[in-house]
């Protein structure tokens, strides 16, 4: 079995990360494959940035040749979701949704404790598009950028007790981490505030572990159906190199 | 990995279908251990049924004496997993929810279709309660009786045929099969209708499996913490059969 | 006109209070007819003590013999409302709903002081699937258990009048006494608040009183229609005492 | 008891309808006390229509002499409601609010059959404000007009009637009757349909005895406070007949 | 291009501020006509005063008799809005939907800064019936009424200051001006708090300016469709002082 | 003024209808510049198309150098959005929000006649987001494809107008035509259908002007502040075209 882990940002650090808890969280005979965007942002902290990172990793799963059994989006919070499922068969999986929906499963509300302020109406937005936003209490701010995680994790760790705590006022009595590079926190977190906590990027590895040993596969059916392949496209995929500089004609962009 | 897998009535042959599929559905190493309420209704179809059914089965978890890892409530749209969240520690997953949940991730929307009308109206307060029906197009019946399920497998197959077309046409590019008597007939109705199709007690499996492999546990910090146990009960767990009965004395129900 | 005002627990002093309140506020000619179940706790304050009292309430109500023009189910924010609905052509009054609707007909919005925080998840609920959120502000508790509300009136109505005034901080300008046992001290509670406060038991008495004079019945034409008589049941209803006891061999809960 | 029932418009064959059957539901000793504005149109069909009335009603209660112990608002789906509330002490019970209450206390949804189509956005407008929108399945027209049902009985009767099955194929399993001016026909109604029919004004005199029953009043601490009585008016009540024509000078509405 | 300002209290001066300020932002060429009520109340601070405005408001539209291209309502959150869209085939552009819809379009959520707090509730009906209120964070009070909002500039711009600044701290990062009086008053409060402010007279004036612009009518296919001519009408409209005085007869009030 | 009219796709096609019908819209003094993006389809139909067009869009607005007063993004119910309002300080107007806001100032509801139904669950989503859907009755599409609108204008008018007549059927008396190419025929389907019909683009147009007219700036508070210029990007902007080809290494996309 194997599982595209995509980063949503172009940082090998972020990236080794995710695809290390990736690997503790995996059954026995998972491969896991990471994947990260050739372009865009170090890391995707807002709309702007968010929107440039579907459409990179769009890009890198398009592009991507090897086999893979299911697909894990680690970038919580972000778009694309809906067009990695446009594009493939196999399960596309979120870490936004897959953390909420195991988070409901063992608690009566959740709260998601994320990374800076500028990201929350994203992950709000994401979690209401997908059905999922009934039971959650509250997305609260950490102010520890996703680049900031690392450095100091015992201080990363106290940020996101602080907001669990915040969020368990609120009424939450579990929590979501709200960013891919907080993987391999929960468990300490669990300790501190004595709820369950969701890692993302592990939830979302165990629920397409679920989906690809029942055999399921994206509809194609509905608006997931495959894009039409007769259609003119200039500069895509973006990775390929192929794009015509603005100087050689293409970029007159007025009509 | 041991999992409770429990019917939500008293029938044998429904619970052999389910712990067959559930069987055959769980990773190797994992143990299906069947329950049933030793008292109650032959099959939940309405609201009554569904109350009854909810005692019944929280008294069958309470005193079953055996080890397991998580727990399979195996009625759709019944009622008692809130009441099954607090008794345990162990996650609880419910086959109405797991399986809302396992579309929602490679299908834009879902529809049920689901045993006899008089269901519907809980089915929906389930997927309500548990903030899960906003991607929901609709319950529609088959007027296939749980007890007739097994009557006929192709008539049943077509009937959820006919139902799962009528719920695409409203907008579901998936579908949940919503009794856990259906468990099997998944794949039957995917060939049928070209969509995903779930099975509500196969989707529950993986997601408990899921969640166990995580180490996730029930919240004990909000309202599924444990009751209070210095409380006075009467006839309670009813199974034990120490209910005295009504001649005695404590039936006299006027104050 | 009888009205048949069930208590939800086993409490012979609990169902006292309601019956004597339900007869100070019932009309001249209305006959109250305490009931309450034969099995069960002493006080539900949660969910699964909830969904045991539902099936003890249904029992207790489908073997009750004599005479009734409406049922008064008095457990604020338990379940089982619908099943009793099923299971009767008079009407059934909800306590939790019927005093939500009377508190919206004289005041904005409503909030609801009740026992535990315990009880406040399924409260909410309650009010959720019966249409009626969207004018409460807020339910919270007064940490005053069931059992505990007699023991010092005075130490209750301060409580109620502390949650109440932070009820009408969030909004509330009625105040609705979030539990069957806090019947009799609403006069007590407008003196000390100000705004409008209703006891649960006697806005149901009165609404029952309006239902009967005006002749209605409970639908039988959508999920309320009466349960199928031909089914196959065990060990129902549990007060009859006919339950076989598990070492006789019913209990072989595995199939 | 006496009770304010006030007509939304001058029609004063309407108003004898909706005082006729108001004192066929009420209580021996509750005295019908009707009233209608003494301007405004002969029937409230229409957002226009409707806010005319409301400030003519508001006129007519306003200027009401003689005690009264709680006001029914006979114009379903008018505007208003919330005026008189500021108005008074006593309760206002709103023929929309009621009717529909009382449906959810016997059916698990119901429908609204009204007069003509141009009264739908309003009354669903009403009930949305009221918070009664959840289990209402929808609101369709008999396109017989206020002024026309009692030209020929069978024939609105034939009409409500269809409309009623139709509400019924949307999952109504009670229909209330969305004019005061039906009133009188919900037992020919029943008849046909056989499911509970509720007739506005009736469901509102009851629940009018029910909230005095209770010695509740229309709480002052919200936005239903009395209005500052230090404001300058003109021209109000319009009923006083005080008002200066506009060649006198008030009228010149530039400013 | 006449665009018609309407005030919905008789204050001369309330109506010049209005017009005023409508006229600055106004384009070349667009004439504004300012207008009030001949009756009612100087300020409409709650419902009662509400409603009975709506009806002069309509009163006035209704009986103006030169030419117009489009209507705007200045009464923030006041009711009539949908009554004067029947009256008229112009566009009638409501300031409280106008300024809301502007807000959206620059900032993510908004907030109402407005005078009393009797009027809070209204103001929320008004915006949830125009389908605006998701992404309203709130509505508070300056306690500045709408009469002493001249009385002191500077006292009125810190009030709205001190409320805008904790509307941002509900998460609003654009605040609307929710009295017409507040006119003038949103590059201060820009200037203030670092947030988009709007006018609600002067966002609906360039919308209705936009509305003419595109040559659009108000729609004549549904609920606004022209009422019925051929009606019965009594004492209307008001200020043409035809209205018979009780005593003549018609104010013959009970049936 | 100056509007920055930005088409979500490559063709010079649509781009010039879009900007032909842009300029008939504004007022004298309005000068439109067309943008169109350098890469990515020719038309987004669908969610893959529409996040590739997203970061197209972001990178035209991001690297067009001229000085402009406000956006007008002419992608119907495309993403980006968001994403434009953090990258600028000029308002950004959507013109799906636009056309909707429009339509509800004439309309009681509104519905929406797309291209392919691939379309339309993005279409509903991007409606969500923007808190506009409350008031929409439906989108439906012709299977009009965006490239083949200007092929036969007849029959795409016909299929807007069958369309329409669907959606009027379903409670909508305003029909917003949901493509940025269907710009120009709302005359003719008005003519048709009886109701108003709104054109996006110009739409959005009339709004855009009326919002620089006030002086109006996105707001820079929430999350529409700028991003994080010390962030590292790769490849970006993508129309620079120095990003680096997969083979020179940067591609190792594996970490």
């Amino acid at each position: 079995l194997k599982l595209l882990v995509v980063n949503c940002n172009i940082s090998s650090a972020v990236t080794e990360v995710i695809v290390h808890n990736a690997e503790l969280a995996a059954r026995p005979g998972t491969e896991i494959i990471g994947l990260k965007p050739t372009w865009g942002p170090e890391s995707a902290e807002g709309f702007f940035e968010s929107f440039v990172s579907a459409a990179a990793v769009l890009d890198a799963i398009s592009t991507y040749e090897g086999p893979f059994d299911a697909v894990v989006m680690a970038g919580y919070g972000e778009h694309g979701r809906e067009g990695a499922r446009q594009l493939l068969e196999q399960p596309v999986v979120d870490i936004t949704e897959a953390s909420a929906q195991l988070a409901c499963l063992v608690a009566h509300r959740f709260g998601v404790a994320t990374t800076l302020t500028t990201t929350i109406a994203g992950i709000k937005d994401s979690l209401a598009i997908a059905g999922l936003a009934d039971r959650c209490v509250g997305v609260l701010a950490t102010d520890v950028p996703v680049g900031g995680i690392a450095d100091d994790e015992a201080e990363t760790v106290d940020a996101l007790a602080s907001v669990g705590a915040a969020l368990m006022m609120l009424g939450a009595d579990a929590i979501v981490l709200g960013c891919a590079g907080f993987a391999g926190l929960d468990r300490m977190l669990e300790a501190r505030l004595g709820v369950p906590v969701f890692d993302s990027v592990t939830s979302a590895v165990v629920v397409a572990e679920a989906l690809v040993s029942l055999g399921k596969r994206t509809s194609k059916s509905g608006p997931y159906a495959a894009p039409t392949r007769d259609k003119e496209w200039v500069g895509w995929p973006v990775s390929s190199g192929r794009l015509v500089a603005r100087d050689e004609g293409l970029g007159a962009n007025r009509p």
